[in-house]
């Protein structure tokens, strides 16, 4: 099994009919998995809020507005991106209409994937499995932060590489064979905390988000995105 | 002090008036170092083998042609791009016109820096010593493989960010934060052998250049470039 990663949503290139794994563990991809496990129906993945509004207003039957910009609710949208809003109550059966800063984006960037599953710390054992099921080339796709490489999306694919490795022989390149050893040299809160976008999100008063998103294994469902809706 | 990397060849952008480090560690820069140490002069480096075959052919007192394609020594060249082969005999007093893969390419790239050095694991903590009495912001450039990420060159620029770390506080972003990790998490050695382009030397016989480039600090000088010319 190949497995190459992508450092961050401007360098998604050659994906075409491989397997990719889309990670923005701060936040996006972990309140996705949050909202599954308790309950939401399916996530809609939009580059903008205009567009995710202009959706909500034709088909606005159980649909919520849903994501940030500067790591802040956007005005006007029922939730955040902190997975700690996306309980049972606010979102079982409902449809989750979000636009984040690098989530989605990266999310929408690769669809030229064959498969599109959804990365987290919290559900990587799943991931791990379900990739071995499939058995097919993988690209792991770090969101990144505006376009550049970040350390926590790049620890988390190390960690489902790590995860895939003790099961499968790998072919792996540079990139992946230093997201390993990234993975393996902290405990993932500890490279979350470390990393710009933890900062700046333990400075909007977030801390226990970051500590929430790097429960490893905490979920066990893998969300895949067939090129509009993404669900379990 | 400011310090980010560059992760390859491709990328390099932004370092213009900033003190930039050329690294390939296996082996153009590891090799440039060790020709300094024992004696050359100079080394010019070169985009192509016809560039540097036609300035010997104007020039052709006291110079060597240098340098590889494929990692083996280009035909009709003098010396190859192992450090092994720079021994004093050889290159004392001599002017080395070189062109390899990667590294002389990264060197020619970096023309728009302030100050441009020379970095290997040889002679990294006299690069730090001498980052630290320049004391402005640094990109450590990776020369990286045929424009793409290398797991050795990283290690080293990590390296030389762990040694600066040690005695002054240094602005660091994601990927510089990832680089420290990944040079603290394994000998420099067994970075080098895991790497790509160290597997592939392996083939070709070089494992005896791997162990000598990843003697950290055993070469005390500094080349800089001058934008024709690689000097001590």
């Amino acid at each position: 099994m190949q497995v190459t990663v992508v450092p961050h949503a401007g360098e998604i290139i050659g994906i075409s009919g491989k397997t990719a794994v889309v990670i923005d563990v701060l936040r996006a991809t972990s309140t996705m998995v949050t909202a599954f496990a308790n309950g939401a129906t399916a996530v809609m993945p939009f580059f903008t809020p205009e567009e995710a509004k202009q959706y909500y207003g034709w088909h606005n039957n159980k649909l919520l507005l849903c994501g940030e910009r500067k790591g802040v609710k956007i005005t006007g949208f029922h939730l955040g991106n902190s997975p700690l809003e996306y309980t049972g109550d606010v979102v079982a059966g409902k449809t989750l209409l979000m636009t984040t800063t690098n989530g989605t984006k990266a999310i929408k960037r690769s669809e030229t994937a064959g498969t599109i599953l959804i990365g987290s710390a919290l559900n990587a054992p799943a991931v791990a499995d379900q990739l071995l099921r499939l058995h097919e080339d993988v690209v792991l796709v770090c969101a990144g932060t505006r376009e550049r490489f970040s350390l926590d999306d790049f620890a988390v694919a190390g960690l489902i590489l790590c995860l895939l490795r003790e099961r499968v022989k790998l072919a792996m390149d540079d990139r992946a064979r230093a997201a390993c050893l990234l993975a393996e040299s902290r405990e993932m809160r500890e490279l979350l905390l470390m990393s710009n976008h933890g900062q700046y999100l333990v400075e909007l008063g977030f801390t226990e988000d970051i500590e929430y998103c790097a429960q490893v294994g905490k979920i066990n469902l893998v969300p895949y995105f067939d090129g509009k809706m993404i669900t379990i």
